[in-house]
């Protein structure tokens, strides 16, 4: 336990003196941290939280961010409704637009619903297939009654133009605006606001839902760009 | 030359010998392009729109259709519009029900807009990754100027319910009814009417646009069927 608590300490430590040189909030949190772990073995604040958005992700131009969305993976969508955050899975999703323009699918059934009606705003964030059980285990379950951040050790990080959190493991992350609600087919129409990537993650094939329990992850690329190129936006 | 006109005639005759006991149509059928061949070399009918639908491919119970567009993959969507079929390629289609109810996007700058909005159907056709590129060279040409089924070789069999033919060659299509067109957001909002699958067929494995040219292949399949039990529908 001793060579643990020592191990710690010296790995806070190292990155602290990284840190202190270029983030100050950075590094005020890691020596709280440090100093708490030195004497409990625990951290004391989340160390995650601490951390900037632009320290775990890169941004990625907004106009880029559909091509997240295009080949149709399971998301996980996050809203926050004053302090209480939560996250559904969907499937249901659709690109609409280069700008980059989305819809998806939901309805009151979902706890999410009121939150994301209320703000107008969600994350829609995008988990890599290492995450595939948890983002069904999300699905499966209701935010009525489940933390689902706590219950599935997510973390959430603070979002740049909403309120709703990012999803820390998450593969990529879109910061969403509610522009449009077709109540009649339950529909939602968003404005995709800033988009999120985690490149330095080892796994980011996503995966797709077919709809009776089994999953499809991501396969070998194909190349088609040459046929493409009169048909590609610019900016991709 | 000779001894491919004794293949195709043995060949031909053995198929008339097999079919004669139970499908009258195709019997004929094959028994006016044997003797076409004997004398021609050349096929007289095309030989596939001889086949019955049910020949051809395995009907899928409709509730069950949602499962080959949930995964997100790229589809070809024929109109015929009186004598004139065209194809589209499409990435932005979303489910809405296990009903099942489907939306995608598209608009006016697409020539199959006219014959959708006019007819009021269309046929979602899926094609597997031996298809991609024929799939994306439809989308970089127009069907104003282009007969894409003869230009990509490829063959429209008789819908069961709707006039837009489907596409031999896809691993599967479903019939679809317009029954919503969202013009402010350029969505159709499509009813399912009957699915097809080539089960027979040996590569299945679909493929979803990423935006930018390239294409992701189906990977290997991962099961949560356990976790999913109570959320899925019955008939899945």
């Amino acid at each position: 336990m001793m060579v643990s608590r020592v191990t710690s300490f010296s790995f806070f430590a190292l990155v602290f003196a990284i840190f202190s040189f270029n983030d100050n909030i950075t590094c005020i949190s890691v020596l709280i941290n440090t100093l708490v772990i030195a004497a409990t073995d625990r951290l004391a604040v989340p160390f995650t939280a601490c951390y900037r958005i632009s320290n775990m992700m890169k941004k990625l131009p907004i106009q880029k961010a559909f091509t997240l969305l295009e080949p149709g993976p399971v998301v996980l969508v996050t809203t926050a409704d004053g302090g209480k955050q939560n996250i559904m899975t969907l499937s249901w999703t659709m690109v609409m637009d280069f700008t980059p323009r989305f819809a998806f699918m939901t309805g009151p059934w979902n706890h999410s619903y009121k939150a994301l009606t209320y703000t107008g705003e969600c994350v829609i964030a995008i988990p890599a297939i290492d995450l595939s059980k948890k983002a069904v285990q999300i699905g499966a379950c209701s935010g009525a009654k489940t933390d689902k951040f706590k219950k599935f050790k997510l973390t959430p990080m603070e979002a740049e133009k909403v309120s709703a959190p990012l999803i820390k493991e998450c593969y990529a992350n879109i910061e969403c605006r509610v522009i449009d609600h077709i109540k009649k087919h339950n529909i939602f129409i968003l404005d995709g606001l800033a988009a999120w990537v985690d490149k330095n993650r080892a796994e980011k094939r996503c995966f797709h839902a077919v709809g009776d329990g089994h999953f499809i992850a991501d396969g070998k690329v194909i190349n088609h760009c040459r046929i493409m190129l009169s048909k590609l936006p610019k900016v991709v």
